[in-house]
């Protein structure tokens, strides 16, 4: 059983040692361009177009860390690239949850508690309680119902907030008021005081942070980004937060990264910045759940997580 | 029925307002110096001593806000000072736990994943991936397991983080390791990456953030102080700081409040200053918590909070 790799920017020879320990059969090698000999898997994220092209003898395309978007692209900027009837599978929550709930989390305590505004005052040595946001209002908005946003939804749910929950399809998740569909977008923004988002990425949702969707919001509302840099239109929420309706962001994720030196989103003080690091896809978890799913297709069983590609994720 | 009312810095009509509808059949005024009329309640938090010395005649003292060292140092400077035989009873959580949990929550995901050192890579526009601390190793001590310490533990665990809790009689929290009395301190703090302190003030356990307990923690461990200014031994923390043995404290308490511009604590970058609000006392809840308590007792029954002065809370 051959495998092929690919992950830029990490340290691939770990990578391998691991999932060589896991998959003691397989023949594994990091994939190199121009290495064009067969394989039965590959395991990648953000793969080279020549790395999948024609590549019709795959059993399965692995997808590590959140989200098929850059492959699926690869697909719609020029069909025929993804090699037809290969599975492209998703890994299923391999630690991501947990730590887009402790970001996510991390920023809207922050933002309900004024933590910004407690740290402007101590640069001036001053001592003053400010009036905090009633809980009862704080509503936080989740677009995406995935394994992350269940996830974050729940956890901001245990802190007694008022929470609401935006997917496709229709979900439950105890504790928070959910809405489906597009019909119900509007019903779902309206007067959230904090909008997250962990959508999925795909020609649908491409600029769904945008004007319109803050006007929704209640005055001041804050904006967590943790899903994909398009999702957002930049300029729309620059001037949202001159006019007042927003009044701060945090973001993880933007339209080119890193971001660029000269992006006005360095000087705006009101928008956090960290770079693409709200969940990391954490190695361990991942080799396990790679070998767990060979293992099973190996075997003829159903494996979760394949994608839909005319869907999207 | 006579109830007296005492609480600095706040909106006292207000309060008296929400009593009043609480208790239709009492009669109610704030406390004014030489008020030394009768009454059958008193209502306080930090009363002067000239309020309730010799008031023999009160059915029961209500201590609003956590923490009755203020009015137990009364009794201790000046024996004799708290009328005998007149239950002082605290109020349970009135809101305070979520907002502690809020609060120390907040502070220990933000040193977990590293958000102050993003915030200083952002004001030099660094786009830097920071290798984050393992959760697993990650534990947290909480000090004090009374309602707030309790539901502060328990939502740490609720994170994955491996949580500590130290109290001095025996306490089983599910998710959290407990130790119980002095003989158990050290092995308690052993190699703790973050201190939270919610213990009681009490002669026995003023000054306990020092040197010694600073030691035993991991090197690079992180001080979370809500309970009181003279838990802490000033001195002792910036020492520790300037040594690398703790890596930054979050302060919500100090001995002299507000904090005196002059205080040194001002000028360290590693330590975040708030005025005294990890957890305000809601009036609301306050104000039922004490008119069920006192139709309990005009009524005959028991009520739970009284405060044992030989233990201190």
């Amino acid at each position: 059983m051959k495998i092929l790799f690919y992950m830029p920017l990490t340290d691939a020879a770990t990578w391998l040692h691991d999932l060589a320990r896991a998959l003691p059969d397989a023949d594994l090698r990091e994939w190199q361009p121009g290495d064009r000999a067969p394989a039965d898997f590959a395991v990648v994220w953000r793969p080279p177009r020549e790395m999948l092209a024609g590549r019709d003898t795959l059993r399965a395309i692995f997808n590590l860390g959140a989200g098929v978007d850059a492959i699926l692209a690869l697909e719609r900027e020029q069909p025929g690239t993804l090699p037809r009837n290969v599975p492209l599978i998703r890994l299923e929550d391999t630690g991501m949850g947990a730590q887009m709930a402790e970001y996510v989390t991390h920023a809207v305590l922050r933002y309900l508690r004024c933590f910004d505004e407690y740290d402007a005052q101590q640069r001036e040595r001053r001592w003053k309680a400010l009036e905090p946001h009633p809980r009862a209002t704080f509503t936080v908005g989740v677009l995406g119902l995935g394994v992350l946003g269940t996830q974050v939804a729940r956890t901001l749910a245990s802190f007694g907030l008022p929470v609401r929950g935006y997917s496709r399809g229709a979900k439950q998740i105890d504790g928070v008021t959910t809405f489906a569909g597009e019909a119900r977008f509007d019903a779902f923004l309206d007067g959230a005081k904090v909008l997250v988002n962990l959508l999925p990425y795909t020609p649908d949702t491409a600029g769904v942070l945008n004007a319109r969707t803050f006007a929704r919001l209640a005055r001041g509302a804050y904006l967590v980004n943790v899903a994909r840099g398009a999702h957002l239109v930049d300029t729309d929420l620059l001037a949202a937060l001159a006019s007042g309706q927003l009044a701060a962001a945090t973001l993880d994720v933007f339209h080119e990264e890193p971001l660029p030196a000269d992006h006005p989103f360095w000087r705006e003080p009101r928008i956090t910045i960290t770079p693409h690091t709200s969940a990391l896809t954490l190695r361990e978890e991942s080799v396990a759940q790679v070998a767990s799913k060979i293992g099973a297709l190996l075997r003829g069983e159903p494996v979760s997580g394949v994608v839909r590609a005319e869907r999207g994720y």
